[in-house]
């Protein structure tokens, strides 16, 4: 159960200044400010879901005053394992891919980077995200780090959840799939990163990392092979810098799952 | 969306070893050694629920070969929200308290300690951990630390998924409820918390906060009428130190939730 994971953590910076690992001063923690920001959506009869995908469903069980007098409240609800803010896992596309609960936690939480492409996307729903774009990101900053979780904006998230906005249709079923327009991650693009860099898993602000108007998701048969996860349906990309913080994203862990309901936060320094 | 937090996170112990914030470290960041626990049970036709509560479902939706040649999986699932490794929200017995979406992240990200009460757990599966049992931590290591996780090990995780070993009951259905066996917190030590210590949140490795022959559910009400949130089912407690470790715990963000499955991790510093 115990995974050993090598992260370039807030606290890694901090060994570094200080030349040296000091394990005794945990008895003299100060309090430290950070931001958390939660790139989750919530689940709701709102949440966005594939056209052909199972959508969210609460069900009250009991919400009152009960007959002992203490107030109680309860729910079940049911859902496709993709939908809302979720984690791609690599058996969703990759036979021989992990489930979401044999993904290692460290490829989940670590250093992050976001690549900003709105400029190009929000004008151009069926936007796909070049090698260019990645190369413009590393002329502006570094080589993509290895171990990098990475996170694509598109701004799409803006326009969450209203369907037709978002994802080109609020049409349901199979007539609706040819009506999806969103931008994603080109296939070029996502064999350079898997290719040419190391990540650790990578995000989007969209409902696939393919674009609408995929119809043979190359994209996520790249990625996923390579047993790297996918978050989809991300929001609040625009709250983040372009680089230096953190990403912790934990889904549901479903035995077997091809995917699951993931929170997902940043973490920054201020 | 942006969430002030202050934690005794492993940063901040840097920091004071350092003795000033050095926020331009974080590009010569190196490899630093975490190692992160998994708390959480996994999802799966084994997963323990309330003996009244609908149970884990999937339902595979595909898997296999598509009509173009790649291969695809996807499944739907039903559950309840109070059931595995879960977080029950304040407003499961607490009116006027948060839903799972509007718990601050802040409560659930931070410095833990661990609460040991196996010795006196394990041999009586309706004991109540006690006042005293609180005490005696405090009394080997600190007053429990303003803003601290606490997770409370009664042992019995390592009878998980044994239901009749776990809870004391395989039967379903009200006439199961008194058939439930396994240790809680008692009402006076979750009083004793709430008036004489200031705790952001609290866990326990059996299915309730409150023990099985509870009717009332006092320990419940107690603590999330302070909004203080549960995590229930936990496991691999025993894996972890005392104190001096920090717990992420991200529940699903389900609208208005009374509950949802939580993921949770413990990140201890090698």
């Amino acid at each position: 159960m115990k995974k050993i994971y090598q992260l370039t953590l807030i606290a890694s910076f901090l060994l570094i200044a200080c030349g040296e690992k000091d394990t005794n001063t945990s008895q003299k923690a100060e309090m430290s400010e950070k931001v958390i920001i939660d790139l989750s959506h919530s689940y709701s009869e709102e949440t966005v879901y594939w056209v052909t995908a199972k959508e969210f469903d609460l069900d009250t069980v009991f919400m009152g005053k009960t007959d002992k007098g203490f107030f109680y409240a309860a729910n079940n609800f049911s859902t496709a394992e993709h939908g809302g803010t979720h984690i791609d896992a690599p058996i969703h596309f990759a036979e021989k891919g992990q489930s979401v609960d044999e993904i290692p936690l460290e490829k989940l939480m670590g250093a992050a980077i976001k690549i900003d492409v709105s400029a190009n996307a929000l004008p151009n729903p069926d936007y796909l995200i070049t090698v260019d774009d990645l190369k413009a990101w590393e002329k502006e900053h570094s080589k993509i780090p290895d171990g990098s979780i990475v996170l694509l904006q598109t701004g799409f998230a803006k326009y969450y959840p209203n369907k037709v906005k978002y994802m080109g249709t609020d049409e349901r079923g199979d007539v609706a799939i040819e009506k999806l327009h969103f931008p994603g991650l080109s296939p070029e693009a996502a064999e350079w990163l898997v290719q040419q860099r190391n990540i650790n898993a990578i995000g989007i602000d969209t409902p696939s990392i393919d674009y609408g108007q995929s119809t043979y998701f190359k994209s996520h048969v790249i990625l996923l092979e390579k047993n790297i996860p996918a978050f989809e349906n991300l929001t609040n990309l625009d709250q983040l810098p372009n680089s230096g913080f953190e990403i912790i994203a934990l889904p549901m862990k479903i035995k077997g799952g091809s995917g699951a309901p993931l929170r997902i936060v940043a973490i920054l320094t201020k």
